[in-house]
């Protein structure tokens, strides 16, 4: 018997509450949890003592699936090594003793990861009897061992279509403009890549530019200079992440000067557009997609909020089982028709890596292969009811009383 | 007996589609119609005897309704007085007799009326007998006379739920940014307006700058700093169109250079964080919409759905009556429940000229009246079914073949 204890961590992403209403409705279905305790702002807010209780929410819990963003809040916080500096986890463990929390349930990325793996060595290592896992969320999809990761369809899902959208609004003059569309992802391209699943329906963009590939300046604007002069108009979707040869980021690049002067790092999406435009002459339009692609709950990807849920009741499970140290994975048994299981991974083998798109996913700045779409169109599938009043979606708002 | 002509003018929008398939739809019921033409990119198009037969997409008909954008391209063109120039008028006419084109109508916003217009008083003084109806769309909701237009109320709906979603991501964080969305409209501040939708959630933004109202550098940035300092974080939405007290668009002062040392006009949102970052040392984040905000289909509003395909249908049906030289309007009959019927307007008094919002709407920048929401909640309200492909929305797409 004791509680069990649930934090959110890292970026927001579409899905994130989803994953914490499995754990928690998982959690108040079993007997052997006293209570279900949610950190305020992730390990950061608790460690100053601040938490919720399922009680100061439960009116609107059936929300909470359908609420994008981390509803509790989160937190950039990367733990020191607790052999170096024990304090914060002595502090945990005063809060984890007397507030009795037997099951500590982390939704996050890789740095998530590792804040399980080093506060379950902790307690391990002072005999506190806990059981901790990890709940894997990010919208990148660079966590190694699951098939993918919750949160990345619903962004994907997002990207994809608002690509076609825009492709569409592009195209409607008789000569149009570069559009450029930058897209988060800034070590694995996964995101980026997604843009091209448009092409499914004709509307793609003309090129596209992962980090896993070396982007190079001149051949980038040769290649618009051939397209735009072809059709008149150019659609351009780019990673934030990309690199040159010597894998310096091309958005580090973007020194500008604002109105006073200072310099200003720059989006790459607009260094692009201005090489373009000081090159070839040539108008461009860049669009960021900046947080509206992760906060988008729009059109999530039903599997991606079903398998979000999922993977929070079944850590639950585990935790039950005895399992501790370990992150749910998602494993793919069959692509079609798709069929997944849920796994366990161990939390250290996950920490601190990044899994990037594989080279038989990709051909060129042109199209990604085959067994790309294989892989990515079941993530997308699916649309879910969403209750709207007033025209406006309804969210769980925990500071709404 | 004739032809009927129809044409797309104009920036796109979500719903002008809707108001084609009304018109074309229309059109194939009536008998007195023998065919129906589309411009290919409007006037501009056509004056190259560019256009299509419904024969040409008649397969994929049912699809338009539901796709964003100028399906059939469309132009910026303003048409010269034919008393000073009347090239293109002859060329029109001769196109029109030899096409046997006895209704025409043009589909857009103000300028385009203003080609409606000249385009009937030449047909009238040269005694060629055609019909010439304008049918309204404008995402800036700034056309006179009729109660909204078509294609706003889908801006708007989209704007006010990523507003919510762009606010829920962004206080996920202990200490957040300054979160600056930049709004199109750049001389009606009707979409700017509708982030404050939100606020019947509680997730409206923090402060709202629309172009009818002067702004005021300092007061804004002692808004912004006494919320920061409240709420360690703040949420700003912005018009493109904001102006000082000397009328002097606030965008057009923010010339910054590009990497290459170019002068560059930016937008409002980035000007405005590098004023705040300048002053008071506050990180920002500037979100630009874009043409994301007008081109996105993801959640329209049904009844501007279903209102864009009526004015199409209503206008066709007034054509064949004999009315010209008008276009069709949305006349509100009552707020609650609220009803509206469909009229005609004289283009000559709608051409060239702008409805912005009336100042019984406006409040001050952090709240509008009663008044506001009474005239915008029964526009956003409601919400299609879509088709989806393999997660992806299916539109048409004159092209595919």
């Amino acid at each position: 018997m004791g509680k069990l204890l649930y934090g959110q961590s890292g970026g927001p992403s579409a899905v994130i509450n989803a994953s914490a209403y499995g754990v928690i409705k998982e959690a108040l279905e079993h007997n052997e949890i006293d209570d279900v305790l949610v950190m305020k702002n992730g390990i950061e807010g608790f460690l100053k003592g601040e938490y919720y209780s399922v009680s100061e929410f439960k009116d609107q819990l059936e929300l909470l699936p359908l609420t994008p963003a981390s509803a509790f809040g989160s937190c950039r916080k990367k733990m020191k090594d607790y052999k170096e500096d024990p304090s914060e986890y002595d502090k945990l463990l005063e809060l984890f003793q007397e507030l009795d929390i037997k099951y500590l349930f982390y939704n996050g990325g890789n740095d998530s990861m590792d804040t399980c793996l080093k506060i379950s060595d902790y307690v391990r290592d002072h005999g506190y009897p806990m059981n901790v896992i990890g709940i894997p969320k990010t919208i990148d999809n660079d966590l190694p061992f699951t098939d993918h990761t919750p949160g990345f369809a619903s962004a994907a899902k997002f990207i994809a279509n608002t690509v076609m959208q825009v492709k569409l609004d592009s195209i409607v003059y008789p000569t149009g403009k570069v559009t450029i569309i930058e897209i988060m992802g800034r070590h694995a391209g996964w995101l980026t890549a997604a843009a091209h699943l448009g092409s499914l329906q004709d509307l793609g963009p003309d090129l596209v530019y992962l980090p896993e590939m070396v982007f190079d300046m001149d051949d980038f604007a040769q290649k618009v200079d051939k397209i735009f002069k072809e059709k008149k108009q150019c659609l351009v979707c780019v990673s934030e992440g990309i690199k040159n040869k010597d894998g310096e980021f091309i958005g580090s690049m973007n020194s500008f000067k604002d109105a006073f002067g200072h310099t200003q790092l720059g989006g790459v999406a607009m260094f692009l557009g201005d090489i373009l435009e000081d090159k070839l002459g040539l108008k461009y339009r860049a669009i960021e997609l900046s947080t509206t692609q992760r906060s988008a709950s729009f059109v999530r990807s039903k599997v991606d909020v079903e398998e979000a849920i999922a993977v929070g009741r079944h850590g639950v499970k585990e935790a039950l089982k005895g399992e501790t140290g370990k992150m749910v994975i998602i494993t793919r048994t069959s692509d079609k028709p798709y069929q997944i299981k849920y796994e366990l991974g161990d939390v250290s083998k996950i920490a601190n890596q990044e899994k990037v798109i594989p080279n038989e996913y990709m051909i060129d700045d042109t199209k990604m292969s085959e067994a790309f779409y294989t892989y990515m169109v079941p993530l997308i599938e699916g649309e879910e009811d969403k209750p709207y009043q007033n025209g406006l979606q309804q969210f769980f708002n925990i500071s709404k009383k």
